[in-house]
């Protein structure tokens, strides 16, 4: 019998990464990462393992207004509670339209900021719990799926000048031959991962070397570099990340939306010289002709997307030529069904799929994705790498693995997103036990 | 003395508008017209009336998630308790900047949806409080300050490369000889307005009829009909509508964003013969490259700006030449800074700003940012218009006041946010009577 969902639990979780300057950029100097994060609760039992079938998903954010969104994950609550527990294709596709199209909840957006990434949440969740019943972990679970199956999970309202379900179905169906070989290179090598830990502005320069150094050994072929507080530190920054990667590893910049058009074609034709491999957010994320502008107007490549509100600016970058690479997020847009419509719009315009990660849970989640999009969907590897920050994994269950620079496939059932009830219930805010010993610090004057 | 922010105090308020099918549009079959309502309160005694010193504001929404926003507000409490009272435009420009810039809540959006919403509640809410103290309606506060401090009010991040704040300087000391008279032309004629009361989808043909019938005879020169829905029903309420109001009245269609583009270009060209005065929101807020594909593939000219996220999408929209009309909106973006910032735009391109107005205190709020861009921004009242639909205005203090189809100007101090005591106790939602006794007729099985 189909379990029906009885409660969704949601809690707020936050990390004080802010203290170590881990995560620090030109416009995030702060962090203290953190998830609005939401269980799924049903009267099922799981089908491998025997626990109670639940999912599990979450809103990354930075700290303050995590309550925000835990609230509107709340809100939500009417569509779940007393659902039977969405399954398969038609099920989840069914979901994702519900919470995006709630006549009422969609003046909040539409389909933007606190609102969406709370669908986003549910949505993703609602896939955890699907991929555990299946017992299969989430890539291999959406990669199992026919292409019929796939296209009626995308919404395709404002998408049809651009891609249209023949074309999705088209592109599914011409990937459909080789999936079983792929998924077999993907379980034995591992997806090509990059890594953002040496880079952030807060280090000081020999903390940055050195990490850039102990990246190489570790087998890591990019790494990337936060980069627009000054343009003398980010020459003498990179400078010195390229001499200690040598010639041949790719070196990213992010610059987390801090120039004006004028400035970024500026500070970036100042980089060139050092061959950064993209420029990341160099502006504002809803700013295609801005993006445009900034790639037709320098030599660097331009990356965006972990900003971008929803599949129909993805859209527009992709029509104006605006990106070289594409960067979906798995917890900026309404989940899983969304992601495969930037996936799908990604593959028709043939720009690559880098994904954005670190944070706390995002790289977990985003693995599966990548994956999937390498066995299914666009069917390449090539030009193609995850990020990945080594933080805060050791919270979740099934924390993702990179060895020699490559993530491994996960291979347990669900999308790796469930976090350990310990540390949930220690990093509680503000009531968890490692927030009450800070107020109190603080209270007492103690750093 | 300046009085300080002694504390925020939020209410959700909800009006059971869905009841009538008051608001019905192809895309929002069932508003319940709402507001998550704020008040600054000081420790400070009004300048004029001598009551407290406080500041009124809000975010109008359509229902469920008014929770949500109102969350979303009360976050903002930090920067605002013990802060001195923002009275002058160096202190309003300040707390503008500093709410959207919070380096953790910028991760909600950016400067988009629920977070950005809330924070212009809060500042439209200072503006109130600094209007009353300076004893003026909004509109006159705004329009007796000089060019350069209107240019500090304004965010120009992201706008360089369409507008500096030079040119915005430009703009508005060329405006500024003419202010007194044109001052004292609105006080005297006030400002034209036109009808969306007898358009909505809900209502019967004999409704429709009669009400445009009486929004003529009372003056008005332009009515608005939503479509979207059934092309041959809005072909038949068009035809009707023109023999209701004659060949002279202007009749503006809103698709409220129902379309894909090509479906836009279809139906658009099938009502042109009919001469629509604009097509409103022929499809998603955030597709700049959909809407200047529909502006160019058909001759009905394009409005569009209700939901548009923020001042970025503004400028991309009128780089692109997507756009006709811009309709702002007071409670979607942040507050009337970034208004200001969108106004100066439109008059930089040549485009005319029509706001989008109805729903609870819309019409309030945004006559003043109409009526200071006709003194103080772009000189003119051709080809503008402010809509006006008649609902719920006995709610207000100082209601909006539309007579032989124009705005009449505002006389009394603030910026006519204020709503009732009696209304907000009444419609408090869940716990006001309002809603109590609706929920007691519900359990009962009764409508």
């Amino acid at each position: 019998m189909r379990p029906t969902v009885t409660e969704i639990e949601v809690h707020d979780v936050r990390f004080p990464t802010s203290e170590e300057l881990d995560g620090s950029d030109a416009m995030n100097p702060d962090p203290d990462y953190s998830a609005a994060y939401v269980v799924l609760r049903t009267d099922g039992t799981e089908e491998t393992g025997g626990g109670p079938a639940e999912g599990h998903g979450f809103v990354f954010t930075i700290g303050r207004g995590n309550d925000v969104t835990a609230a509107a994950i709340r809100s939500l609550r009417p569509h779940l509670v007393g659902r039977p527990a969405p399954l398969t294709a038609a099920d989840l596709g069914a979901l994702y339209r519900e919470l995006t199209h709630d006549s009422q909840l969609r003046w909040l957006g539409p389909e933007k900021g606190v609102m969406h990434m709370a669908a986003g949440a549910v949505v993703n969740a609602a896939w955890d719990l699907a991929a555990r019943q299946a017992g299969k972990p989430l890539w291999r679970f959406l990669a199992d799926m026919p292409p019929e199956d796939l296209v009626e999970l995308v919404d395709f309202r404002y998408l049809t000048d651009a891609l249209t379900p023949d074309e999705a179905l088209e592109i599914l169906r011409a990937a459909e031959p080789g999936r079983a070989e792929r998924a077999a290179l993907l379980v034995e090598r591992g997806y090509p991962a990059y890594t953002t830990s040496p880079g952030w502005l807060g280090y000081s320069d020999e903390k940055m070397v050195k990490l850039a150094q102990e990246a190489v050994a570790d087998g890591f072929r990019q790494i990337k570099l936060k980069v627009g507080a000054d343009l003398d530190e980010d020459l003498r920054r990179l400078r010195l990340a390229r001499e200690a990667v040598g010639p041949e590893v790719r070196i990213a910049v992010d610059a987390n939306q801090r120039w004006d058009v004028a400035e970024a074609l500026r500070w970036t034709r100042a980089l060139a010289p050092y061959e950064p491999h993209w420029i990341e957010e160099p502006t504002s994320p809803d700013d295609v002709l801005g993006h445009a502008a900034i790639r037709s107007g320098q030599p660097v490549k331009v990356a965006t997307g972990e900003h971008v509100a929803n599949r129909v600016v993805f859209k527009q970058l992709l029509q104006a030529g605006a990106v070289d690479f594409v960067q979906i997020d798995a917890a900026r847009v309404a989940g899983v069904n969304e992601n495969l419509a930037i996936l799908l719009l990604a593959a028709k315009f043939g720009v690559p799929v880098c994904p954005h990660a670190g944070g706390v849970g995002l790289c977990e989640l985003v693995q599966h994705l990548a994956m999937f999009d390498f066995v299914a969907v666009s069917g390449s590897w090539e030009d193609r790498v995850i990020e990945y920050v080594d933080h805060l994994h050791e919270h979740f269950d099934d924390p993702a693995v990179v060895e020699g620079g490559r993530y491994r496939a996960p291979a347990l059932p669900g999308s790796s997103a469930r976090m350990h009830p310990g540390s949930i219930a220690a990093y509680r805010y503000p009531d968890g036990p490692q927030w009450q010993a800070r107020t109190a610090a603080r209270q007492e004057g103690t750093p």
